[in-house]
């Protein structure tokens, strides 16, 4: 039988506790919503601060140079390559994921255009997070050319609706709801096989599980900075390309960023050599340079010991809750074989967005998404072993009361 | 014959003056860059504080909605609107100007599509802000569907090359290099009249002279607030698009911001209603906050003063420079007539580049833009007319000295 203090114990022992004081928690809060927006580090309000008074106010214009602005989605793009095991200049931090997904699933189309016309068929599932497939149907009708956005129910189902007329497929390595987890490198030798193109979308696993994008031999990825990279909140997103498709197509949002020679001011477009070609316009700098500051803090420790206490702290909050809490109709959504999940638990309840309210306001920050599944984030980088305990206790409490049903934690409003 | 206590006059008699002290400038330079990158808001070093510290770090993900996040840019939007004619709910600040383009660019062709499959050009002009250019080919190469670029050498070229084949003509208001400025409303009247849409990019027109984009019955608008409106460095851009066109289609960057009920999650894509539609993915909430620190400056006075103070600063900066530096070489490339000129001036010489970089050495900010061309901007806001005065003065200097010859300002840098 678990104890509290046996949750305690185990944050003494925890050999990453110390990266916990990189960050401004409030005192409180127990913070499991870093799946949705990231905790802040520590030396974010310094960076912003000399970002803002000395390189905009005092350094004006000349920071594009001075402050190395203009290499800016580059370089912190090589600083985040070793989290998905990509190399050096294989990745640019720019724009959002929505618009990086549209990016590269253009680039994928054309692709396949010239490989074999017939392919014109995107295989996703159903479930996938939402803007992924808007995006995809954006493109479909705007193409007009023929092309199908193909869903299925079920991450088992995904191989099975692969033929001979699939150009892409589009899948979330970890699943936003669920918390589910595809086997990257077996999927993606499966949609190989299968004649198609692989784009993996990484926001809910950059910084939260190991990816090795070479070794899954990807062909192309996309990904978010402000959930478990704590970027900031809609801090810019990140694109990777297969090097050995990178140069075959020209990306359709052909901004003057990603031209060969920017400041010729030619008329004309000459994509750069290389994934700068996947930058377009002008970076949001404040915004895009606060990534430095998580990204600083992932370079203390690595993928494999962070994933290892993620995963403690996932099977400990499970078995924790489903204690805690039986008999109150909770279903457990994520998988229980630990290879299957991601850094994010989630339940289901009949009440889980009145649930999720009342856990708000006992200082428990987890988030709702329909229908009726509560989430809760570990990030192994800031959350203690206690947390878990604490928070599942406070659900425990609220099941219990049926505090849940109070009219005011019945109001609706979102968050993202 | 002009002289520097005329100048220190004509700033004692300025009633705009005062707003200079809202903004931070460093007091060794004279910044007339502004046209690039607007000077820092003072208060805008408390706002991103507020924003990292309170907002992102005590509120975390609650601040979408405690904190006004999730519908920031619409209410920037709305802030912005007056200063471009637009009304409330038309205007979204998101994105960079590049996605924008290509949003209105895309949506347009697809207005046009719908009423005469015939129109297949875009007209614009070979001297307009590359990325805008750029953007046109990206979205022409991945239609696959027979469009055109059609670019006309000079202003006075653009009438002329529209015809019963032209969808769509995309114009920038006041051009970025010789400062020229269009006639938005004579122009988009003859657009139309040929059947064409009208798309006019305001990057260097919002904050710099007056726009009344529904006076003008443009289509759609799209424009910069890291410029004349000192959003800050990459601050995201604003899209307009009138309101009669608005629903007629939706854009292809459909993201889940632009979903009529995002937070339902459903797998398939519904436009909001109105300019909502053209948003997309989570955008860089600090870069994009501090853009309200500039527009809160804009309050304290209108476009018609700002308008009347710039050209008084045009003009002079033109006519001190003309004397000052006869028989240099320099030739005015900014129209002679005020009603062309936007508010930069920009004069053309064969050492260009190495005269700027003598200029910026000794304080004195402009830019440079191929070929041989030297930009000055005025803000209205905060340059003063001894600004003006000395600028010109140190350009005397280096062009009598042959300063610009020194090795130093030989080596190719570029700013943005």
């Amino acid at each position: 039988m678990m104890t509290r203090e046996m949750c305690l114990a185990m944050d003494q022992n925890d050999s990453l506790a110390a990266l916990r004081e990189h960050f401004a928690l409030p005192g409180d809060v127990i913070y499991l919503d870093g799946n949705s927006l990231g905790a802040r580090p520590l030396s974010s309000a310094e960076r912003a601060m000399q970002l803002v008074q000395q390189e905009w106010g005092e350094g004006l214009i000349r920071s594009w140079n001075t402050a190395g602005w203009r290499s800016l989605s580059q370089r912190l793009g090589d600083q985040l390559a070793g989290l998905i095991g990509a190399g050096r200049n294989e990745v640019v931090i720019t724009d959002t994921t929505s618009i990086n997904l549209f990016k590269v699933l253009a680039a994928a189309l054309t692709v396949q255009a010239r490989r074999d016309e017939q392919r014109r068929v995107i295989v996703s599932e159903a479930s996938n997070f939402p803007t992924d497939l808007y995006i995809a149907e954006g493109l479909i009708g705007l193409l007009q050319q023929g092309y199908e956005l193909r869903l299925v129910d079920s991450p088992e189902a995904v191989i099975a609706a692969i033929g001979s007329d699939t150009a892409v497929v589009m899948l979330t390595h970890v699943n936003y709801k669920t918390g589910h987890m595809h086997d990257m490198a077996a999927m993606t030798a499966q949609i190989h096989a299968c004649g198609a193109l692989a784009i993996w979308d990484l926001a809910h696993s950059a910084g939260a599980v190991p990816v090795d994008v070479h070794q899954a031999k990807a062909d192309y990825a996309i990904g978010c900075t402000y959930k478990y990279l704590n970027g900031g909140p809609g801090s810019p997103a990140f694109v990777w390309v297969n090097p050995a498709l990178c140069d075959e197509v020209s990306q359709p949002l052909s901004g003057w960023f990603g031209h060969a020679s920017q400041f010729d001011m030619a008329s004309s477009y000459m994509p750069q050599q290389g994934i700068a070609r996947y930058l377009c316009g002008t970076q949001p700098i404040v915004s895009l340079a606060m990534i430095e500051c998580g990204l600083d803090v992932f370079a203390r420790t690595d993928m494999a010991a962070l994933r290892k206490k993620s995963l403690a702290l996932t099977n400990l909050f499970i078995s924790i809750v489903e204690d805690r809490c039986a008999g109150h109709g909770l279903k457990l959504v994520t998988p229980r074989d630990p290879a299957q999940r991601g850094s994010h638990v989630s339940f289901e309840h009949a009440h889980g967005y009145e649930v999720i309210q009342a856990l708000i306001a006992r200082g428990v920050i987890g988030d709702y998404r329909e229908p009726g599944i509560m989430r809760f984030g570990f990030t192994p980088l800031y959350t203690r072993f206690v947390d878990a305990w604490d928070a599942a206790q406070i659900l425990g409490e609220i099941l219990d009361s049926n505090a849940w049903a109070e009219p005011q934690y019945q109001v609706r409003h979102q968050v993202t």
